[in-house]
């Protein structure tokens, strides 16, 4: 196993006696994340509808952004001309890109892939362009991040058990080289991403492989994408139990919030997902009580705060009538406020997590947030 | 001339001695507003894109909406029910609305008028309905603005003679109806609307006969709907002449920032105007040296502030390469920072001219914001 590089550990401070749960902290280049975290999703280089005073608000540890989007728009030259995407997006704290493997094999009809590497179509504006293991590595170098993952090859959840195998062993291929691509000396970490689908041997044997391999951290990818979640959980403890303890553990694109708590449970250190920012924007509230769609009309003169458990600044001014409201005239204040409001308590169950870690008192947390 | 409501008044502090530009302050149920003023659009209770936290900071004296458009949407039982407008949308501070007569007279197509008032349909739902000019005063004052706007009549700007003194004549009367059924002991003021097309004796003709009737304030109205610039500022003139000198003046729907300053100096004090936010969304930045189109490909490695003579945030922390990187990829984002910029930049315009105004230097100030 490799050693970390410089700038990059993790250290954990806490185990839940009951469960995988640990807390802990990321050591990043641009500073430190205390985990279990949740990494808004900033695609664009911009957390959809919301300024970087919200996000310095917000407090997230550490953002993400998608290299494959950035790679299209505005492209490298423009990013790196910046000085990279800290400074490109105004935001001095840790971010991590995902390399876009999982966009790119998205476009099913418009791309090729080959033991080299992936030849697709933009789906933007339909040109043609090559990404191999060493490509996508020296690009997430160039943009700058602080965590970076390698070029993945996800199965689509209905593949065949062969099917499955071939990509996964083509994705772990993919991942060796791009840890010899890999330049350590610039501080930035990169990570593993576990495949396999929903065949706990297939995750073991990836989750193994990338574990000889080394890396500062791993991922667990392919999930989440139809499969019924009982499959989906046997997936990923299998990935969790055939990886480091010592090593940060990253559930890609996960999800509602009894998902995070299952997966901190599961020994999960890191979450992303577009849930809280995507169903912001189409009127969709999380709130201790359950998810509220603003677009019912039994909240059009439902003067009361959004959550009243949450002591974020949108419900502690603003109405669910009128929030409704903004969303029923198409006012982007309304996605705006709707944003703040989910990822606000997003990283609120994120904080009570690691208090209650630390405290001894996960399950207690667990029944607080078992409504949301 | 009637006495001004007992909770509002407008002094004037400071006049130009080389043109009609005066500084002073509006004194509103809501608190204190300095003039000249610019009044930012916030049609559907939410100036767009922006939160009340950005409209804190960037400190607007008066914010405007308007009842016809919260009349359809919400509902007045809606906005009534929170408490009014400022409950609503959570704005403590003084606001305008307009009556919306413009937006009814818009829809030619869908509105009926005769001597009592119009019928229409709304533009959302085509569902019918009526406003009278005491339906209209009524509506305004269970909104709760502080200043309201009569419902006025206004021409097209390529009607003839004829027409204008018709539709002249009938707004006046109307406004006659709308200070009749109008409430005082609210606190609100509520203001004439001068008409008269681009004919400047039909403009004096109807400004005195507002003036006979009296108004806390008036304003201009009709003015910007195609006709030629000079055509313009000649109706003004004859309006503002014919206009009690001590009562407020109101320039609705203008303009751009050489717009502000040549109505200043014809001695207008109140301004509201969608261009500064509506352009923004469009991707275009008013700044010190003109106007710019992020849209135009020479700006996409520019890595120099917006406008580089602005204090604003959005100036001190993002580049024109990010803002157009925001702008392409249709983030809300881009709206959001364009709208900031734009509305501080006309509302240090109009702090600038207040300054001058006091220091006896307007001439200057006009220089110095020339290119803008």
């Amino acid at each position: 196993m490799s050693t970390p590089s410089g700038h990059f550990a993790f250290q954990i401070t806490h185990t839940d006696p009951h469960s995988r749960a640990r807390r802990g902290r990321l050591l990043t280049r641009a500073g430190e994340v205390e985990t279990p975290t949740f990494m808004p999703v900033g695609t664009n280089a911009t957390v959809k509808a919301l300024t970087r005073w919200d996000l310095l608000e917000l407090k997230p540890g550490i953002i993400l952004a998608n290299a494959y989007h950035l790679y299209l728009r505005p492209g490298l030259e423009v990013v790196a001309g910046a000085g990279g995407l800290h400074r490109f997006m105004g935001w001095r704290r840790p971010i991590l890109t995902d390399s876009g493997g999982y966009q790119v094999f998205s476009l099913e009809a418009l791309r090729t892939v080959d033991e080299d590497g992936v030849t697709f179509r933009s789906h933007l504006d339909g040109s043609e362009h090559r990404f191999t293991p060493e490509s996508v590595v020296d690009l997430e170098q160039r943009l700058g991040a602080d965590i970076i993952m390698p070029l993945d090859y996800p199965p689509p959840a209905t593949a065949s058990e062969g099917t499955v195998r071939a990509a996964t062993e083509q994705s772990d291929r993919w991942a060796q080289r791009c840890r010899q691509a890999f330049r350590p000396e610039t501080g930035q970490a990169l990570f593993g991403i576990v495949q396999g689908g929903v065949y706990p041997h297939l995750r073991r044997e990836s989750a193994r492989r990338l574990a000889a391999i080394g890396f500062e951290g791993y991922a667990i990818g392919g999930l989440s994408l139809g499969e019924p979640k009982e499959q989906m959980w046997r997936a990923l403890e299998a990935s969790v139990e055939a990886l480091p303890a010592g090593r940060a553990r990253y559930l890609m694109g996960l999800g509602l919030p009894s998902d995070l708590i299952a997966g901190i449970k599961a020994g999960v250190d890191m979450f992303d997902c577009v849930l809280p920012t995507r169903m912001a924007r189409n009127g969709t509230a999380f709130t201790h009580q359950g998810r509220i769609n603003l677009k019912n009309a039994r909240f059009a003169e439902d003067f009361s705060p959004l959550d009243p458990e949450c002591a974020c600044k949108v419900c502690r001014q603003h109405t669910r009538a009128y929030l409704r409201h903004l969303h029923k005239a198409g006012e982007i204040l309304g996605a705006i406020l709707l944003t703040y409001h989910n990822l606000w308590l997003y990283l609120e169950l994120m904080r009570d997590a690691r208090q209650a870690i630390a405290a001894g008192e996960f399950s207690r947390m667990e029944a607080k947030w078992a409504a949301a």
